[in-house]
């Protein structure tokens, strides 16, 4: 907001909400796993000498936000008193004040409560650096130099899977190789997606059929369904959605780190009747090992895995040891930009496409940006790509997603579609906003 | 205290305490990336309907200790109201309460903030336990049925590599083969100990060669030295702790993670003349592969990892992997005794020799009830096998570890030898104690 013709601004200030949004009441979210999600947000607000500020949050849900919150509140003294371009210039530098804040870091490293809270910090900074350069954030990636955005990349711990100059090679060629046109096909098309909403854990049979067929009406071709119950349960559901869709339409399953390897493999043979395009967090998201068995033992069912992955050592793995067919990208959990863009570099030097997460609130408004960028300038492919939705909260964004027949829009306002407005912010901060206070 | 004759106890109250030293003031702890670590502590305390308290920390290095506070009673939520006999009758199902608190596991799972947490409050458990039942911890595990071992195993994510029933015989076999006999050895000569207090990054020279004497006239044969430096700076101390030392004895290096994989191979191969026993997190804590190809490349020298290593899930993979010489658990930055159940039997069956990391407070005082139930019950060996030893904040603890002639001597009362004064809790809590209020 009021951003245009800036040239620089100094941070002066960081505001960090606590927003709760009571999604469990409708078992919205709901899975094997996560039984009753508030999706909520750490929400951060740098504001500054300007009229400008920068939005970004990291998705929680629910109780335990208050610890990231916290965490944000701590490490934005880091952020208050730089100024934009100071930032920018030295983004590495900056990020390591965060990640590697010398008594924080003994909690993580890079990873849990800390890490979640550099990256609403980190993609504040993008917001703000996207708004004070009048360009959605994929637009501000896909048109800078490629030294430029390798520079932005913290090399360290993954040197041995991807180097400066590969990446650079990456991105140079993302240009050369028609992204001209890559963006006249999107600004048509639009970037394919897959629902999410259909099939949550909770939702009984007939409000599953009925979300199916609204889907199918709407053009949707992509579906996923929550697995990971009683294994004849989870059958039968996913039986459902495919005498619903039909054979021509794709169907993802989701067990949501339910298993052990072993039950894994056990349990994802007997679901192949259902055809899954992917078997999604099968096990432990820590288990680069044990996706690796899985897949080799389940193939050709393809797995996906990322969304808890926690920082992009555990990515360069999952890659490295052949562990995956999809790489969930998540625009939060990781330290923001910065860090999506060495695990999309990767996954392209790996051939591995990218399919980001985004079950949560703000996930989609966050995720089309990567997607969009990693077309035009890195996998330069929509081949086997889509990207999540799920139909909840939308409207409380300033820039809401925009989808049409089953495909992502192109986002065209200057930021990185992450404000949420102030009466929102208002009413479900916990616990004192509006909604909280009534009744919990 | 005071639980002698109890059959029972219920949980009527958790306490927490953010717990401060200022070892920053010395650089006492300090290495290549821990730059100034206070040692810290979320400190749990369980009171109970009785006189019995059960007492249990989480190692933190200062900033963010408040975070793991507030997780710790958060999740303490759980424990009261229960008693020791329901929660160790279904530990597992305990654990799991803390572990997978529906909305908290987004923040992990079982990694960072919330599971320092789950460490400090399970702990806990097991000292109350171990005073009910009037046995130090290493003997009421050594002297526990295997099957009932097993019950406390969560298996979860590892069955893969150890199942119930080679946990099971593994510790059959540990009463079968002389654990009386053992138990004789340990305590007439305790269990070997190295020293890593002579070699803090931030010491100088002198101080470094006075402490190396010391401690060579107190009987130790085994010494950690922090690299990961400037490179000849590295050597340089390296030759000085040689020099001080000489060959016979062993000269442990550590980088605490300073180095990506490629620069840690190279660093290592400079460092080998200094012959090191072993090279120590050579790079990031979650390069499960990084490390496997370090420890290939760098052979014979031995590698080292586990402080920072966040689950058993990341333990099994190091271990599958063929990535490490010397596991090294942390009693706390996993979930508890029972988390370390599973490492020490899965490192058991892999053939990997547990060296616990202790350089903290309270960490020796808590490991050693660790080692000496490995050495009685699973790996039935001392041969290579050495706990850490960091000769700081002892005098804080009831039944502070006691050392001679560089080995641990055997812990005698009731509990898990983790009760710090009441006086210092007072003293040294933050912000409101006496040392952090008087100046910071």
């Amino acid at each position: 907001m009021g951003c245009d013709g800036v040239k620089d601004v100094r941070i002066t200030r960081v505001r960090v909400v606590d927003l709760r949004f009571p999604t469990s009441r409708e078992q919205i979210g709901s899975d094997a796993v996560n039984k009753d999600p508030d999706y909520s947000a750490a929400y951060c607000m740098l504001d500054t000498d300007g009229e400008c500020t920068g939005h970004g949050l990291t998705f929680t849900l629910g109780r335990g936000t208050d610890l990231v919150v916290q965490a944000a509140e701590y490490l934005g003294g880091f952020v208050v008193g730089k100024t934009l371009a100071e930032i920018t210039a030295g983004f590495v530098a900056f990020s390591r004040l965060l990640t590697d804040e010398t008594q924080f870091r003994w909690l993580g490293p890079e990873k849990g409560v800390i890490h979640l809270a550099c990256g609403a910090l980190i993609n504040a900074v993008w917001d703000l650096w996207a708004k004070v350069e009048g360009k959605p954030v994929w637009r501000l990636l896909a048109e800078m130099p490629s030294a430029q955005l390798v520079s932005l990349i913290d090399f360290r711990y993954i040197d041995d899977a991807l180097s400066p100059q590969e990446a650079l090679d990456i991105l140079d060629e993302g240009i050369r190789s028609g992204m001209v046109e890559r963006l006249s096909v999107l600004q048509t098309q639009g970037y394919p997606a897959y629902t999410t909403s259909v099939g949550w854990f909770g939702y009984p049979e007939e409000k599953i059929r009925r979300l199916a067929r609204e889907a199918l009406a709407d053009g949707w071709t992509h579906f996923k369904l929550k697995v990971g119950g009683d294994a004849a349960e989870d059958l039968r559901r996913g039986r459902i959605v495919r005498e619903e869709i039909g054979w021509s339409n794709r169907l993802m399953l989701d067990a949501n780190q339910k298993w052990g390897v072993l039950e894994a493999i056990e349990r994802t043979r007997q679901l192949q009747e259902l055809a899954p395009w992917w078997m999604e967090e099968p096990t432990s998201p820590d288990d680069i090992l044990g996706h690796a068995r899985i897949r080799r033992e389940v193939a050709p069912t393809r797995i996906a895995t990322g969304e808890h992955c926690h920082n992009r050592v555990m990515f360069k793995q999952l890659l490295q040891a052949g562990a995956i067919d999809v790489c969930q990208i998540d625009s939060c959990r990781v330290a923001g930009v910065n860090e999506n863009l060495a695990i999309l570099l990767m996954a392209a030097k790996f051939g591995v496409p990218v399919c980001p997460h985004a079950g949560g609130v703000g996930l989609c408004e966050y995720v089309q940006h990567l997607s969009i960028f990693d077309f035009l300038r890195v996998s330069r492919t929509m081949e086997d790509r889509v990207i999540e939705f799920v139909d909840h909260l939308h409207e409380h964004f300033l820039e809401p997603v925009e989808i049409r027949r089953g495909r992502y829009q192109v986002p065209q306002r200057p930021g990185y579609s992450i404000e949420i407005f102030a009466d929102s912010l208002e009413r479900f901060a916990f616990p004192g906003g509006a909604v909280w206070s009534g009744g919990r």
